[in-house]
């Protein structure tokens, strides 16, 4: 295998490739990237059993052929190597070593045999269709906070990806929880994903599949199946297991008839919460919002620390409520409001809050309150 | 006490104070920093015993007074409020607690009584100087990376700041060494800095002054005794012991007549010397240097990963040469080299090397080979 390619394409590829690679791996072939030069592309292939990515990008190759290399440590010297470079990259079948040449730096790194390197079984995908990168984006985006990190629930380490029926309409939805808050995200249900199982995306997946969707442009193809998920761009095909379990109902948490309902600037709602929150204790981050005609009162008391206060003006019209929430929580759901206003629906102080991004009902919340 | 305060003035304050206090404390008062009102001034002092800072600044005091409240606390709330607002800090006496209000943020913090708070016992002070800010920048920032961390030779954990004779010129000097490298720093000696007892400036000590010293225009004033250090700008005083050991006599260790000399650019060479470290094994890190007529070659060879290789044009004339060192030590020291090339003279590959910013012998750096 022989061939030649710009520095910065071979650094996109390897990158993406390295992040799916586990950096404590007991089994040397997988801390290896499947390099694979053919016609003028060369791939590049990483896996941790659960996830494969294959990078493509285009390429002099002089000489086809396979082989592994570690992948941190190639992702190293790449990004080590100076911008605009043109970099070699050829095996010798009987040495065993890699060369890397750019410039006046020469490399040599022990390879594995591509024989070794394990493939990702292929699924037949029950469906199959294609969505623009924001709405992917936006999906996952406003959903991956509430993942839960327990692994003893494990069918809460992802994000539920179905198909949801809103008022006679099919929608695209994502919904992640860990009992304490969770993020219920609408979008619309693009063509061919009718027939789409509900899948739990792993939220390593998740991250990964982050990476592909920074083109607003961009047109990414899924395919679900039972017990698989894939994305792909042209150049970046990311594969990976869903989690085999049930994700439980959650329609029954989100409350349908909270009457009370507050108005309020989310940024400055967000700021007020983290600097009264100061005080808190580490430990129970407890924040008491007392609510009365159009004023909203925060606050927080730790016998050990201090106190601390503070007022805003808010819109809300109900009868006088006292509520306590994690710090944390408010603040992670108060920063997915990113045009319009914070809406809070509220009940009684012992009941499950909404929270929904003004008039919009394709992205709401549940929080859970605590004792104060 | 009450007075009211700049945000941003108050935030510098109580940062520049927090920052000298332990994290882990097991004298509760030790967390806390000493606010004292008076006269149109607020001063702000911490300390861990071995360093006091002291911070004044300006504030509308409409009662004097003093209090402690925990320094990391009140830096954090500080840092939340808004920008630019004006912040009144107040002690009711019977209450044993401050207030502090910004806006319609509303803080109490427990104090502890301003009677147990430790003052650093006063030092007749054998020299006192002063010294633009420049210039002790220089002599802290290009020796403070050679600076040992072993506990057990503590009297290396700091910079030897003293008086040297160079060639009959009496100068400002600075050392450091952890044993396998060393950076000695010399500047025109201040005005009344004759007398200077030679003092070992701790770590910690070097790092909080290096936040007085951003200021091209500011002089500092610099008082020393055999037991403490002083450096003072009109609004903040930094007070510390200094370590109670004797310095080793360094002068044995700058090899005076390494015959063989080698011109390099720093950045070229630091970045090439950081490329083939990449293969490396991450204990050893070491990097083999072969010179021959205008030629470098970096290499490292690693059984387990692999070797790299890379060849650097530069200016020598001596005869063939192969050293090996410490890829990080290389590293340290090529990137002291702000403006000129960087110039290493070698003896043997058993011999320590010199390397000093072209012909300028006021900043040197001795680092020992390794067996490669």
């Amino acid at each position: 295998m022989k061939f030649s390619i710009e520095r910065a394409v071979l650094l996109k590829a390897v990158a993406q490739a390295q992040s799916v690679v586990e950096r404590r791996n007991t089994i040397p072939i997988l801390a290896n990237v499947l390099i694979e030069a053919e016609g003028s592309d060369v791939s590049f292939r990483a896996t941790d059993l659960d996830i494969e990515v294959v990078d493509k990008a285009p390429a002099m190759v002089e000489r086809a052929g396979a082989t592994t290399v570690p992948a941190v440590l190639l992702n190293e010297i790449v990004r080590k190597l100076p911008d605009g470079a043109l970099v070699t990259l050829a095996e010798n079948g009987s040495s065993g070593r890699l060369t890397i040449e750019a410039g006046r730096s020469n490399f040599s790194l022990a390879t594995l045999p591509r024989e070794d390197f394990p493939v990702m079984a292929s699924s037949d995908y029950a469906s199959n269709f294609s969505a623009p990168a924001p709405l992917l984006r936006r999906l996952f985006d406003k959903s991956k906070f509430a993942i839960s990190t327990e692994e003893t629930r494990y069918y809460l380490n992802g994000v539920y990806m179905h198909v949801a029926d809103v008022d006679g309409q099919r929608m695209l939805r994502c919904v992640a929880t860990d009992g304490h808050r969770l993020a219920r995200i609408d979008a619309d249900l693009p063509d061919g994903a009718e027939e789409m199982p509900g899948v739990i995306v792993p939220r390593k997946t998740v991250n990964e599949l982050r990476k592909l969707l920074d083109d607003d442009e961009a047109r990414i193809a899924v395919s679900v199946s039972e017990t698989k998920v894939r994305f792909a761009t042209p150049a970046i095909t990311l594969t990976s297991k869903v989690i085999d379990g049930t994700f439980p109902d959650y329609s029954r948490v989100i409350p349908q008839n909270n009457p009370r309902k507050l108005e309020v600037d989310a940024a400055e709602f967000a700021r007020a919460v983290d600097r009264v929150a100061t005080v808190s204790s580490e430990r129970s981050r407890a924040v008491k919002l007392a609510l009365d005609e159009d004023r909203l009162v925060l606050s927080v008391n730790a016998p050990d620390s201090g106190a601390a206060e503070e007022e805003l003006a808010v819109a809300y019209g109900d009868e006088r409520l006292e509520i306590g929430f994690n710090a944390k929580y408010l603040l992670e759901i108060a920063s997915q409001v990113d045009r319009e206003n914070a809406v809070f629906l509220f009940n009684s102080s012992g009941d499950p809050t909404l929270m929904r991004e003004g008039s919009d009902t394709t992205a709401v919340y549940v929080v859970m309150p605590m004792r104060v």
